[in-house]
């Protein structure tokens, strides 16, 4: 049951909004986190475990005090920085009380988290999503727990061919999982990259209802993966025969740019952080409440299937051998990736 | 945990009446298996993991299409024989992708699998339980799922005595545990017989509601034991002192054959077929009703003590020394046969 | 997980008034103990493991029948002193057919039970908790499940500054945490004793409803904890200022003992008995209410931290090093004496 996480990377630990004057807590790659903001509204991140007997700070009556945490068990307090401040019964605060703290930074509406050696987080991209936070977009998105392992979660964004099966009535239609894909790996910058274009296809509900087409469309597809974390798939629709103008503008589509964050929670669980930015409809409630149900249908979906697989696989034996097809050209490739990133 | 099946041998897996158009899994001794019927009506087994990516195909979104299934994560379709014969994206089906299937055959009501080297399925014996599918016999059954490995539920039946305690109230009467018992191994088919005659026995209600008989009773029961999986009892219930004519036909009694199939799912769970046969008041239902309830109330008091004889077994270290008296010849022999068939 | 017991002990498995003519079963230190009493009024103590197949002696139908228990699953049958007298089938008892039976003592309310060598039972000491069965005292008292190791409630006990964080609002107030404590050791007796003497401290509302007092306090606490099971809180009460009198009389003060029991059920499970003995109010029973009620939400405020702790131990890698200052000298010198205990 032991995995390795990548480590030395960062991760997306939390939406922005989840985070404010409440303890809060989250486990990333095994570590359990605690997070809160200070009265300046930095965020701050740091063991969620006491030093003196390991309570979790999270967990009540542990509090917040100004910009102290107070255990709940026996009262040792920490500032912003993890230092121990004070302990009950004595005023000497011994100098090792202190939590071990995690470079966090807010980017693209996400709370990202540094997991490994601290001094290597300024020198380590935090790679961008920026539509989730773009004037000109219009953004729905959630977390659903996962209780399977991340590794399945990456094979299963990396070859869309399952719309067609899992989440046909929603998002797939039988051109997903006709259309080749062409996958392109760029070694230097470590992403992965899995195209399918798709000239001539039916429209799903997911974009009928949204966009207002009526008719087949020119759906693209293109997916760009940063291992290990971050997970974007830039969607394009329009009406069938409608592309960009030679210039490179793109006025008569209609853009989709569907971003998860796969955060390894333990071995066997996930974070699915999902998001959906849209360049259209912006102030349109309807769509986004159509849009935010209906992605988290297909999250739920993809969840279901997922926590099975999990269970066959913890409850079966080792040695099963896979079949792989041209459609697993970009999982296959991540996985290569992120097997590099764990030994390096 | 790990508990070696008996392997090249047949297992109940379902009755004939579980099997439909519809996919339908049951794990036997560890295997996940997928049956449906084809068409024309065949009954099919296979492994219930897709080749790709170990989705179970039995899980919904899969389904059946004519005589394929196809899966319900990226569409891989296979034919009866388990054969691939689609893939996504591609038009060439790799030669490798085909389901292990298991050799399959419907008898006496039972659908039967066959667990290990399918080359010897044709050579091996499957044993017989003729009245669940005779005329002048009527039949009620069912299946209660054991959470305890099967060897607890051979040691259960094999010894009877337990009816007066476990079962007082329903089959249960004090001559059954008084009675001693008569063991018998034919080693050459691999049979335990277990007899025990009772000439002169109170009649529990089990009898008394279902024959209508009001005295005492000489009662029967011949237990006929073929490892791993079919255990018969043959039960005679007379007036007290009634025997069979000279020329071996039995006019005056009433004969119930009680048919229990163990199947092990996994190495700590199994799966309790059991059916009861009579030749008597063919035609009364509340007479099946009333045995179908009874019967089932006794496999349930069972159910209930060998799950906690699991929990103890299970929790509890090793080294326990049992201790074992006459009533327990059966089982003992039941053990012996087992575990040559697991060696050799 | 695998945890030593201390063996050669005696352990509290029960109040005495939870054991009557109804089989009785608690697993004490991983052993589970079958309890009842004789016509004549005797607790017994012996395996709750029929010799035969180990069925569990307290599952129904498992019953008492006269001074005799009879296994429900095949009708073994013990006398008082585990011997087994009855076997079905047989006239003959196979002499080797008894149950490990414990030394059992009934004192101070308890049903003390000896796990370890039987011959060493009787000249082990067991501690004395006088107050709970004694004239000029009324007790409330009960039993929590803890799914938590002993050792964490040990720790939570030796050191009540927590009283201040996890119980605000019922025995905690800021003076406990912040008066320092004296610890001694008595090695020879083996003995950990803790004091925390508060000379001008603020009411809790738990002896301010029970007693009266409505200003500041002296307060008490003097800890004397016997391992492994028995931990008593000596708790004076009085108005600020009120010291007993030379001749060691103490007529204005109010005298709580506080009792715990703390009984390993599993390595990672415990049962948690707590008991108040008071000298004042002695048949005011809205006191009882109130302090029953008061001091079971402590002992529940305790189990709710201490699971957590379980889990937080348990879900997370080895090597963890506490941090220990001042207030832990008490739960220290406890685990020091414990370890000895293990290894002698």
């Amino acid at each position: 049951m032991t995995t390795a996480f990548v480590q030395d990377q960062w991760y997306v630990a939390a939406y922005t909004r989840e985070i404010g004057r409440e303890l809060f807590t989250r486990t990333v790659c095994g570590e359990s986190i605690l997070f809160w903001r200070t009265a300046d509204g930095a965020v701050t991140a740091m063991s969620d475990r006491c030093v003196h007997r390991r309570f979790p700070l999270s967990e009540k009556p542990s509090h917040l005090a100004g910009d102290t945490v107070v255990c709940g068990y026996h009262g040792f307090t920490y500032g912003a920085d993890g230092v121990c401040v004070a302990v009950p019964g004595q005023t000497r605060v011994p100098r090792t009380a202190r939590l071990r703290t995690y470079p966090v930074v807010e980017q693209d509406s996400f709370v990202w988290v540094f997991i490994g050696d601290p001094a290597l987080a300024a020198t380590t991209r935090i790679p961008r999503a920026p539509w989730l936070d773009l004037p000109g977009w219009t953004v729905v998105s959630g977390m659903e727990p996962l209780a399977a392992r991340a590794s399945l979660l990456v094979d299963n964004l990396m070859d869309l061919s399952h719309e067609t099966y899992l989440h046909g009535g929603y998002i797939g239609t039988p051109e997903v999982a006709e259309t080749p894909i062409t996958t392109e790996v760029d070694d230097e910058a470590g992403i992965v990259h899995v195209s399918r274009h798709m000239a001539d296809a039916a429209c799903p509900p997911f974009y009928a209802n949204s966009t207002g087409i009526t008719g087949r469309i020119t759906r693209w597809q293109d997916i760009e993966y940063t291992p290990p974390c971050l997970y974007l798939l830039h969607s394009r629709i329009a009406p069938a025969g409608v592309l960009p103008d030679e210039d490179g503008s793109d006025p008569h589509a209609f853009h989709v740019e569907v971003v998860y964050a796969i955060t390894p929670e333990t071995g066997n669980s996930t974070h699915d952080f999902w998001a959906v930015a849209r360049d259209f409809a912006l102030d349109d409630e309807d769509v986004s409440d159509y849009l935010a149900k209906s992605n988290r249908t297909v999250v739920l979906q993809d969840v279901t299937a997922l926590d099975t697989l999990e269970k066959v696989i913890a409850g079966e034996p080792d040695g099963y051998q896979e079949l792989s097809i041209n459609i697993d050209t970009g999982g296959l490739a991540a996985r290569r990736l992120l097997d590099r990133m764990r030994t390096r």
